[in-house]
């Protein structure tokens, strides 16, 4: 079914005119009158519609929680990467049905963008994020957040009811042993640069609460390990 | 440790003299008498060696299965997807610890090479593998294989104990019960191209003997869709 984000506001409605992208997007598609199509609000919610004519008039039928967002909130935790991978990691992340991607320094980042290159940066992976979101028929827009320190990150990720970080020397505890010990509501996936993270780092993290976990033998990119631990999740979740 | 991949012989010497690529790398890395390096050849057998002069002269101490290969055996099977894609994918499945990338056409298949430019692209892909492989500390490099139909990679993908068709459009057997339902020793795992498999391919899969299987209500790329699924078996399969 054809899927419109549009304000919150406009789920209220009875009749909804689309505008803008979406009636352009509508114009394409050729809507005709009886065809459904749903309007999503981005947050979570849904409303089924009917075309009323042959345009862009839609009659609202049934307001409801969107049906394709995951019952586990997963926020990804990346330390800044070069080139576009973080780019590559909201896409990813957001079809794989993350909560929120959220994008911060550590000592081994090459790249921090500065803070006149990061407004235009972070609309540009807000609307990749709800591309992506688009795309995959998602409810839900994940929010693109960037923070300006690790120690700010660790302390927001520690709130989660499972918070975790990545890390390629760990040996004795698995990601699903971390997984089997919390209940799977809020997690948060904590993961390092191209460098990895430096062993203070690491050790800072367990101070603020964070489980540290391997992927495995194999050693992981940078932008492979979030994706990887994120599909685990929703696996373990019960997802599919 | 540094790893060098070498051919198989290679490993059943007292001593060896690195040679070519290696070497150039190896004096990259100014290896130092007494430092122990790993050679590989690249079929799960390694040997533990130590630097017997400051130049490329190794002894070796040890024979060893390789000790990063998943005790699992997965067959990423994959239809030609557009531009890069498949690129993309040999480099992340088998940092994901595949044993082998299977592409094959299928009727929605944008993407066909021909013959002629096959054999170059086989080359190169085979090349990202063994550069994954190395990056990722591998001790197999998984082998690239194109087959010349959609016939042809499902007799194939059939013969696998545990034999997986990814389809958007199913509902009701998850991955889970698939791999439940079966031992966990070699897995076949396909999906299609951009535009999705036709219903008539699903049937044939289906005759061929594959389960069909959702990953889950949303929609993923082709891309995604067989790296989300190699993550989800490893994680099943008790590799983290």
């Amino acid at each position: 079914m054809t899927r419109f984000f549009v304000d919150p506001e406009t789920l209220h409605a009875q009749t909804v005119m689309l505008s803008g992208e979406n009636a352009a997007h509508a114009k394409v598609l050729r809507l005709k009158a009886g065809e459904e199509v749903l309007l999503c609000d981005g947050q979570g919610r849904e409303a089924l519609c009917r075309v009323t004519d042959g345009d862009m008039t839609l009659e609202v039928l049934q307001r409801r929680d969107s049906k394709t967002e995951p019952k586990v909130s997963v926020s990804v935790y990346m330390a800044f990467p070069k080139a576009d991978k973080l780019e590559h990691v909201i896409q990813k992340a957001t079809e794989l049905g993350a909560a929120e991607i959220v994008a911060f320094p550590t000592s081994r980042c090459v790249s921090r963008p500065d803070d006149k290159s990061l407004k235009k940066k972070l609309e540009r992976w807000q609307k990749i994020a709800a591309s992506a979101s688009e795309q995959s028929g998602r409810g839900r827009i994940p929010q693109v957040v960037v923070l300006g320190s690790y120690k700010e990150a660790l302390s927001r990720a520690a709130k989660a009811n499972c918070a975790i970080l990545l890390y390629e020397n760990e040996r004795a505890t698995t990601l699903k042993m971390a997984l089997e010990a919390a209940p799977l509501t809020t997690i948060s996936i904590l993961s390092g640069p191209e460098g990895g993270l430096e062993e203070k780092e690491v050790e800072q993290a367990k101070e603020a609460g964070l489980q540290i976990c391997t992927l495995g033998s194999r050693i992981l990119r940078c932008e492979t390990a979030p994706l990887c631990a994120l599909s685990a999740i929703m696996y373990s979740a019960g997802e599919f």
